[in-house]
């Protein structure tokens, strides 16, 4: 469903107001966060740069993985041009609300520099984003490598109820279900925000198993398994028994592993509980209880009704979202993102009430 | 469809032979294969051990993961014993062909003692199984992360038509379709030995890209993770492009995950196609020609019909072989490896003839 590196999309105004959970804004220059940054961390960028971990990179001829048409007139780059980001998406498609979920790099860095780096970050969307444009909402950034100053971090802005959700990477230093990120959690909690985790990240890990592949390819197809790690350090070590309240939204990884990946929890649920005995019931009711996901990228079975099952054996209605990833390539345009085949009412549910409900949106 | 690590198993002899695709038989001690280790590496074992990298290990409680009813009376430990494996796993199910694999950690150590080593079990695996038990085949352990020795080690015993496979574990210092592993590739080509990767071992990298996780049973589920990763390399790297003849076998990973995951990488195969042009068609339809799979552990969807749907969606009838993983405790049983929505044709496929046609046996 997603477009190629070349194809234009054609807007096709669709009836119903839409909300697209996954929009990429981004800074117009190097220094576009300079005025939201300390002087010390302004110098430390100028003579040291970021020196974050290798994480993955999007190929060279496409290096905001953008989609070739979201290049504004302004010369400015892809996702950065406020008033062609409102034209191009918002009012082509007739997006009711829009989550911005900006990937500026943030993390595995000096750890002051992270947390003064995402204060910068969320200053700079309140400025430059979400008061000139009332569609938008934003995302709170974190130095989420450090449970302490993350939630400091929470604590700063969330009283802003723009912001509607915490986000992080899905490539972390150590698995998501780590005590290190609990007080995190608790912030996103205490707050009623739900925790997104997105594709990309630095974590100083390879992404798999197995070590460093080659291929951007393997890249792109391959950090869903990193989001079934997460997922699985998150239900093992007993998050959601610590906050219950606790919500975490999974952006930009696929969902058509989950099933898979619920049966195979269950069953070992049944042989193993005894090694963790904070879970107290099934991982698939927990998972069902404290997961949404979105639907870019949908990966498309080979037959039309498969699709169908999928969503059966899924069996989560009312937790999938529809999300854009504009403005980047594998942009998926609310008329190809979900299959012709889902009825009317999951698809107006998948569409924008499913995340009206999450986020606490009004509709309008 | 495992039993329980307390749980014994009813034999039930079926009418049709089987074959058990994978059985682990075992040294019997520590000096067990000292008979077959030239003299220096057994000076270095004993005084220095194997010095591999931390892997995964097995609940305490059960160090060999065996079934409780597995240690025989002559006090070896589980799969030892090749009198009482006989009698407990051949004769009372049946099974007229099983393949070894033996798991004795030959790799991630000193290059040349893991090939010593893999040498010395291959040996051992002729004097002591295959030998005195014509209803056993042996599988080739290799020093897999050297191409060269591990070619060479085949060569060296391939002749003997009674080792029917080359045998890996999943988890490798880097990823399995790297030039590094071609010249194993391409000396099991030129026998025709299917390449079989099993659950385990020792690459050096956690086994998830988000670093390592605490859990045994995050272990025990996540290491599916690493088996996607492995697959996405081989197909990624153009291995079946240069070796058209390999075959591989996922042994003990699963297969639920395997759907999904050809949907990702076909989606991603019509953007990215550019960057990995040695692949020449569908990986869908490279990994449907070149890969088996085994039963055990299976997935076990929450409804019973969706078992169908997964076996139509994955449209491997001819690669699904059974497996008990004898004597590990997560058993599969005959008569519980298959559910019974199976048809009988499809069923007598996945017990018997599916690894009769694969492996060359001779039906009796």
């Amino acid at each position: 469903m997603a477009t190629t590196l070349t194809r234009e999309t054609a807007p096709a105004r669709t009836a119903m107001g839409l909300v697209d959970t996954d929009i990429h804004n981004a800074p117009a220059s190097e220094t576009a966060l300079y005025p939201f940054l300390p002087r010390r961390w302004r110098e430390y960028h100028a003579q040291f740069g970021t020196r974050g971990y290798a994480g993955g990179t999007y190929p060279r001829a496409n290096p905001n993985a953008a989609r070739t048409d979201a290049w504004p007139p302004s010369g400015l780059g892809p996702g950065a041009d406020l008033p062609f980001l409102r034209e191009q998406l918002l009012d082509a498609w007739n997006i009711e609300v829009g989550i911005c979920n900006p990937l500026v790099g943030v993390n595995g860095t000096v750890i002051e520099y992270s947390a003064a780096l995402c204060s910068a970050v969320n200053d700079w969307q309140v400025a430059e984003w979400l008061e000139p444009e009332p569609r938008l909402r934003g995302s709170i950034v974190v130095p989420y490598e450090d449970g302490d100053l993350a939630a400091a971090e929470i604590d700063r802005v969330a009283g802003d109820p723009r912001f509607v959700q915490v986000l992080l990477t899905i490539r972390t230093r150590e698995p998501l279900g780590k005590r290190r990120f609990w007080k995190l959690y608790e912030a996103a909690e205490r707050h009623g925000l739900p925790v997104g985790i997105h594709f990309g990240g630095y974590g100083g890990n390879p992404y798999t198993g197995a070590g460093k592949p080659s291929f951007y390819f393997e890249d792109h197809c391959g950090t869903s398994q990193v989001f079934q790690a997460q997922l699985i350090s998150l239900v093992c070590e007993g998050v959601f028994q610590r906050f219950p309240g606790l919500k975490v939204v999974i952006i930009e990884g696929g969902f058509a592993w989950l099933p898979p990946l619920m049966w195979r929890l269950d069953g070992a649920y049944k042989l193993l509980k005894s090694e963790v005995p904070d879970l107290d019931r099934l991982p698939s009711e927990i998972i069902r209880e404290h997961f949404w996901v979105t639907t870019q990228p949908v990966e498309e079975p080979h037959r039309p009704h498969e699709f169908a099952e999928l969503l059966a054996q899924l069996n989560m209605p009312d937790r999938l979202m529809f999300a854009t990833d504009y403005p980047h390539w594998d942009f998926d345009a609310p008329d190809q993102a979900v299959p012709r085949t889902v009825p009317p009412d999951l698809r107006r549910a998948i569409l924008a009430e499913n995340a009206r409900a999450l986020y606490g949106l009004r509709s309008s």
